[in-house]
């Protein structure tokens, strides 16, 4: 069995091509588990079976790496949020149950690590990769200007109180959804963070008087 | 003015005694700086000043160095929280208010880097050192027992609902603490966490009666 696996990796016939999508999610399951400093190209070329040279022929260097990964995770979860939020026939409450269920769902599946990529790798990359972390805030705060964005649409349509500061309701559930993925990753279950998804829903209605 | 404090360094006389506590914080600077994997113990040996046998003779190696500055670090912040938590002559609300105010104040705080030791370590420990995750997660859990142990006695002195269950109310000030570690990493600054502070306090009416 093994030498016929062997073969079929040395066969001359058509050259492999290189899988870009493939070998991102091979590099983000690493960068997520180990976190960027700990990574280093040789475990990336390790991991995703490409070859050195292509690695850096496509991305230039680990950093350049790390940003396709992050663009790739932000690109895919972005969509998911994205369609919950803009569901037009829900209510405010119903659709934030959505919003929250669907994050604590992603926070504890089983395929990938615990938590959210994004904030799992910012809380160490405050000094190390300004860069990195300079990308990370930037995308942290597109989070929550969508969810501003949200809110005051539905400030337009009369679901929240117009001299409610949809800002700080923003900024209030950003740390609620950052205290959950950092829940998750100390273990918290999917049944505990929709118990705190909850409590959220049932202090809305003051929640929403700021 | 250099060959003078060379002169000092190379002193014969005394030899110089190793300060455990004075290592211990130039090594916590490092770990929460760079986080667990990326600080070896040469940065260690380059940051404490001290000579890389004494360092293994007192910590054995990198993990060990490491628990050692988690004891001390929580040595610290338990003290100083708990403290603020057993002020007998203080409401429910006051003391939430103390406790919560000086959080904000310790992750903002300009002499270390931002946000919690714990919370921005064990983000990305998860895989990478089992043991050093396990020590974290038992600490972190430890904080929520303290939580819960001073709700409790305020549910006897009839400041809760008999009814309401601690143990939730405590698990989600844990995630709103978790969550605004993460906004300080994230640059908020000391004002907008006083104003998730303030939030928090408003809706302490209805949160106590879940």
């Amino acid at each position: 069995m093994s030498t016929d696996t062997s073969c079929i990796k040395k066969s001359r016939g058509r050259p492999k091509v290189f899988d870009r999508e493939a070998a991102l999610d091979k590099a983000m399951a690493l960068f997520w588990k180990h976190g960027y400093e700990a990574t280093s190209m040789a475990h990336l070329v390790e991991a995703t079976g490409a070859k050195a040279p292509t690695l850096y022929a496509e991305f230039t260097n680990k950093e350049g790496m790390f940003k396709a990964v992050l663009d790739r995770y932000i690109a895919r979860v972005t969509q998911q949020r994205e369609a919950c939020l803009y569901c037009e026939d829900r209510t405010l409450e119903q659709t934030l149950e959505d919003y929250l269920s669907l994050l604590a769902e992603m926070f504890t599946d089983k395929e990938t690590p615990s938590g959210c990529f994004m904030i799992c790798t910012s809380a160490v990359l405050a000094v190390s990769s300004e860069d990195i972390s300079a990308m990370i805030k930037m995308r942290q705060s597109m989070q929550e200007a969508t969810l501003v964005h949200f809110l005051e649409q539905r400030q337009q349509k009369g679901e929240i109180p117009a001299t409610t500061s949809v800002r700080n309701l923003a900024k209030y559930l950003c740390c609620i959804i950052q205290g959950m993925s950092i829940s998750a990753i100390e273990n918290a279950s999917y049944e505990e963070l929709m118990q705190i998804v909850k409590t959220t829903l049932r202090l809305l209605p003051e929640l929403k008087k700021n």
